[in-house]
């Protein structure tokens, strides 16, 4: 399936012995996705005799799948012509990723190339906000009209579908283009040539507006299994389609960032092997200051009992074990409560079922530590069974604390319309830290002659 | 879209007040979803009296979208007509998925009332390995013979295509069912009716094996994005196929996976709300166990040190602020690593330039984070010049290490082949940890009068 490392060679030593009519004839019997493989691995010049080769169509596909670094080097030594017939040949969605990855000055001759009808979908393409329907969706879609029969919308989709993302919906509209239904090409299939779209078209529509957030409209997709979704403007005129593709695209993205906002980061959709090593530490330092300043708060609490230690200096040996347990306990419920928010699966009118819940796994797990902790020290501390028992108690403690602290802060971070994984997660293990030694010393003030 | 709170009252105030008629009506226009979570809000008689109500197509689409208890109080109450009508109109796979939450008793009495066929095809299924292709995949696809013209094709998926998971990729197969081709329904249309099969087809299958890992076809899965892949067995017969909405499905539990590994848990499939007390605790101790016995190396180097802290009790003060500053500068680099190696961008064999990448990365964030450290330490300890300037230094080297360590970890782990999420992360901490103290010690030892 997949282009093998030997296979690349080989492709590699036919561009360089020029052997590229043979190249030719195997390139077009890939597909797009390992042709543009083969492009990048070549050296630039040969890269762009053989993207010369290609047939226009598997040509602009190819085109798609290359790093922005492979295209700018292309499109720098294409013609306008052949310019014009990439950029009128890719869909709208794709044509929009390009140009906002390129630099202005080849923008400015992509566009010039292009037809004015292309110009202005772009144009209006590249004005909808971040990461909304209207950035992911594509303008190329079959429209039928209601009053088509079933033997005229295939004609039309014979005629007119070559081109379309997906033909298998079709969206059915008024002439101004307002959206009246769906229809399926299987709905076509299975019913009479003689009966009529609106007869057999689904107006109960499933649809997104070009403004709202690809992470919900992903959602959406999920919960109806959707294969692709209608976008329609402030005046319900549709303007395009989102397809499953770029859905899986958004899932993986949305996943990508809520892992980076875990671990404290500000989220990037730049792969990590482009990201400069500025962009990095631009992205890491924030919260890491942030973090490093709020942990000196249990530096403070620390600092509050020095006398405690400076008399049984072997309370300090327990601090790590203790810290990190608690830090640990609190990330394992948190983790499950912000993947729960983010798939829809918890939702914050649960809160007093899910913190009697942890309550209970953190007495169950924060007993066995304990115990088992215990039975530890006793062995390595002979003879200071009072400060096993308090680092046991401790940690009994500080493993519920954590637990419930873990769930109440994403929670609780929703409710008040912010984002669980950016402020939950990197500020729990600081939390928990301060608690778990305020716990320790109050425990050790009380048992032990300090 | 989404059915409102408001609008699951009014239902259920139509059940409750026995409007059956209109109750129908609104239901059969409805998406299966809605009409599933319509039922799981009514009592278990109201809903199993509603349920009766569907057409049967809506019934069985709707079943599937039913939470297991639901779906055990209908089956309880069905008879052996209407259990065998359901069994039927379920797709294999999620029949084969009901089977397995469901009780055994239950079980025998479904599969008593399905065809000795369906029945057949339901334990083939069973037998697949856990997360195989095998267990995604459905038996309900569209298969032509090669030598079929586009016009009958075009015959046979309108008579058989109504039942089929999907119609706009049908499978070329020879009688043995060895597959030949591919051919999207797009392809049938675009061509002329008098065109065989054998000549529009793809020949160039991307396909699975009944034993390849399902995050390995989602892989597939996304590089070309497909809409469904044919899946064959030992002897290249085709077997089933795989559909987008299964691989999203994929997606999301590997995503999920990863983030319960990432934060020290055993991986698990089921949704939260659903796991009993028991098992979260069972799936959190063993890594709680695990890192606690371990962090106590930590207190071991605190516990060589006791002499140090014994004479200067400040030192213990900045214990916290140098191990969260660790373990965070740490868990940012290797959470990009992890989830890089599990979206395909990041491979073993670049780990030169990553830790080239991080070194840098890490002396750049180390440096800002040692000086607005210091500054504030001068601020609060006057006096204490010596002490202050150990603890920034030892954070510069923290802070490096840390960040290195956290892309060694992970990738050495995918080259020993274990799972970088399960072992990295969990483990990281830890050794930052310990890795920390030695530093901070040593140059405390080297600069300090202890």
């Amino acid at each position: 399936m997949s282009l093998t490392d030997e296979e690349l060679e080989q492709f590699k030593e036919l561009a360089e012995e020029k052997h590229f009519r043979q190249l030719k004839e195997t390139l077009c019997d890939m597909n797009e996705v390992d042709v543009a493989e083969v492009i990048s691995e070549l050296t630039p010049e040969k890269a762009l005799v053989t993207f010369r080769l290609l047939p226009k169509d598997l040509a602009a596909d190819a085109f798609v799948c290359l790093d922005v670094d492979v295209q700018k080097s292309i499109i720098a030594a294409l013609d306008d012509r052949e310019l014009h017939a990439i950029i009128e040949d890719l869909a709208i969605d794709d044509a929009v990723d390009m140009v906002e990855e390129l630099p202005a000055s080849m923008v400015k001759r992509i566009l010039k190339q292009a037809t004015p009808q292309t110009r202005n979908l772009i144009n209006q393409f590249l004005q909808y906000p971040d990461n909304s329907a209207g950035t992911i969706m594509t303008a190329e879609y079959v429209a039928l009209r209601p009053q088509m029969t079933v033997e005229q919308a295939f004609a039309y989709i014979r005629k007119n579908g070559v081109d379309k993302e997906t033909i298998y919906t079709c969206y059915v509209i008024t002439p101004s283009r307002k959206l009246l239904g769906v229809v399926t090409l299987k709905d076509l299939l299975m019913n009479p040539y003689e009966m009529t779209v609106e007869e057999i078209m689904d107006d109960n529509i499933i649809f997104a507006h070009t403004t709202d957030d690809q992470e919900e409209v992903a959602g959406v997709f999920n919960k109806y299994g959707l294969l692709a979704m209608p976008v329609v403007d402030n005046e319900s005129r549709l303007v395009g389609i989102v397809t499953i593709d770029d859905i899986v695209d958004v899932m993986e993205q949305e996943a990508t960032e809520d892992f980076q906002k875990m671990a404290a980061m500000a989220p990037s959709e730049k792969p990590y092997m482009k990201t400069s090593v500025f962009e990095l530490s631009k992205n890491r330092l924030p919260w890491l200051f942030v973090l490093m300043l709020s942990s000196t708060i249990s530096g403070k609490i620390l600092n509050h009992y020095e006398a405690a230690f400076a008399v049984m200096p072997i309370l300090v040996t327990f601090i790590p074990t203790l810290m990190d347990t608690g830090g640990n306990s609190g990330s394992q419920a948190s983790t499950l409560i912000i993947r729960g928010i983010a798939t829809g699966e918890i939702e914050p009118k649960n809160i007093l079922r899910i913190v009697w819940k942890e309550l209970r796994v953190g007495m169950l797990c924060g007993s066995m530590l304990a115990a088992v902790n215990f039975i530890r020290l006793i062995i390595f501390y002979p003879g200071n069974t009072l400060v096993c028992l308090t680092v046991a108690i401790s940690m009994f403690f500080t493993v519920i604390l954590a637990k419930v602290l873990g769930v109440v802060l994403p929670i609780t971070a929703k409710v008040i319309h912010l984002d669980p994984a950016l402020v939950a997660s990197p500020m729990l293990t600081t939390i928990v830290d301060a608690c778990s030694m305020v716990i320790y010393f109050t425990i050790a003030c009380q048992m032990l002659p300090i």
